[in-house]
């Protein structure tokens, strides 16, 4: 075999996309520094919500499996298309599994090829928590320093470093039902430098915070919070209410706050307000973030962010990690689509394979 | 750094998924031989067609975008979820891409984690012809010989190998719109052994066919066929229709055959019948495969398949590219998936990869 034919049967450049690994994603998340990643990927997000328009957005295609649930994620602007596989499997922990795993893929709309795979458990947990903090600088009461805690698995730890990179708070209330919990972030929060309290029930643990964040993972209509539990002028974070049936705060709350979510359609199937009439009103982000509705108006308001996750916020992070990763070694490339030299020429690309 | 911190920062079993890339599918089909190869994967996807009620089913998220469609694929039963990527460029020739790019997903159910990731590009045009031809045994007209193929881009030469394999028929009639594309098919075909007749239009090429493939790629409302050029008894194996806006036959054609598809209410938006009355009938595939309903009643009946590609079909194909791939070397593994000792603690991961 000579070289002309050996290079005709490599595959060209239009054949290869770049794949961020997860060991990739975690060395670039260190070069960067993860404050800095979460702020600027927070950046990314603020940017694509204050063109919220001019995305096409569809609620995700949930496939309700037993024991949990696998999403599709897709979302895109006239240039790139993004979408995120993610599943959902609270009971996975008892197998030594993740809750949650991710890998997302942006493609160019002009030619459809995918530019970029990664990896997005990790990504998925930064773009989580870029998102409540971003939400936080808008709806957090001013000065507030101190954060409740409630649930400390995996994006607990997020959600702290994101919220001090964002709105500078250092002052955590922690609790979880498992104080094992607790302690592995307590462990991995005070290395950072947080102020950690550790709590004995929920209650304690919003005792004088400003900033409440709700995340557990149970696949269940539970009740973390009730309406005795929470004062006036708190913002609550709520991460966990985020499937059907899944909702983590008293109803008597949802009334009388001011809620927030990322996309109606899909928070009133998935959010907290799954529990409300599905006229209830909620104000949407991008609108707060534009400046065309307001956010926190005084000292005394409750207000409430819904997360749920939203496509754009993965497509943001897509588009953010690209950028990074564009001519570095933080991707490699996969041979994963079949190019031949004639487009048309598939079965002979796959007849001159055999040679 | 000793062994056992090093194994510790090493991505445990579970971190990873098989990978199948663009030249180990090649390889793979090779190995198995492309004849057999399609014949396995059609009675996969007739195995899956015959337990159609187990599959959870939802027409695709087709994202129309200026040039073409991205599209995401979802499918599950009980044990394992699937889903393919796929878009649909017709002006993408011009730069040297391919019309169409595929990569797929197979996950389990019970964890939500992939296990197995590949490329679909050269899958789908197998899944594809294994499926049209599956079908022409049910309702090609008994002793087909010869096949009219119109429009020989990148599906023809697939569809040749699979009507051969599944349904005898060695003796083609080729015609494109574009000489070259002709040629192209003519080229590869003749080294397979068929015996081809190049025709100077679809009026030459369907004289004397049982059999009528159709298989163009612009995207817009096309009269590849006309109901003159169709006489009784044949099989219409319509390829080309497959979204919104796409269609090949005349409307008179689709009047007076017998039309069968694969999910009527994907169908009903992406194929030839778009240009019926919704309440048209037709038959599921599904109900003829288990014998429910008829197939070819008799000679003078004109079938029609109306084919746009379902997402069990895909689902057969990485079922079937999973069990062939297990524990060879015609997969990679992927570092895709984070995965820390302790499921919670996905920040410590992130912590310790630092050092």
């Amino acid at each position: 075999m000579n070289a002309e034919t050996l290079s005709q049967l490599a595959p060209s450049h239009l054949a290869y996309v770049p794949f961020v690994s997860v060991a990739n994603m975690m060395r670039l998340v260190h070069h960067i520094g993860i404050e800095r990643f979460l702020t600027d990927l927070a950046a990314h997000i603020e940017e694509d919500f204050k063109r919220w328009p001019e995305f096409d957005k569809t609620p995700r295609v949930a496939s309700h499996v037993p024991g949990g649930v696998i999403e599709l994620m897709p979302t895109a602007d006239d240039r790139l298309y993004g979408f995120k596989y993610v599943n959902g499997h609270p009971k996975n922990t008892r197998t030594g599994h993740q809750t949650v795993t991710a890998f997302g893929v942006l493609s160019e709309v002009s030619t459809g090829y995918p530019v970029l795979l990664t990896e997005m458990t990790v990504l998925t947990a930064l773009r989580t928590a870029a998102t409540s903090a971003l939400v936080g600088k808008y709806l957090a009461p001013k000065g507030a320093e101190v954060m409740a805690m409630i649930g400390n698995g995996a994006q607990c730890e997020f959600q702290a470093m994101a919220f001090r990179a964002l709105c500078g708070i250092n002052r955590l209330r922690l609790y979880d039902i498992d104080p094992s919990a607790t302690l592995k972030a307590k462990r991995n929060l005070e290395v950072q430098g947080f102020e950690i309290t550790t709590c004995s029930s929920a209650q304690d643990a919003v005792e004088g915070a400003q900033v409440i964040t709700t995340c557990t993972a149970d696949k269940q209509y539970a009740t973390i919070l009730t309406d005795n539990m929470v004062g006036r002028g708190q913002h609550i974070n709520a991460i966990g209410g985020d499937c059907p049936g899944k909702t983590e705060l008293h109803r008597d709350i949802l009334l009388r706050a001011d809620i927030f979510v990322e996309y109606p359609e899909q928070t009133r199937i998935e959010g907290e307000i799954q529990q409300l009439a599905d006229d209830h009103p909620v104000t949407e982000l991008w609108q707060v973030m534009r400046g065309e509705a307001e956010g926190r108006r005084n000292e005394a308001q409750l207000t409430l962010f819904d997360s749920v996750g939203f496509a754009t916020e993965d497509f943001s992070a897509l588009r953010y990690v690209r950028n990074l990763v564009q001519n570095t070694d933080f991707a490699e490339n996969l041979d994963m689509l079949a190019d031949p030299d004639d487009p048309r020429d598939l079965f002979g690309m796959l007849q001159r394979s055999a040679g």
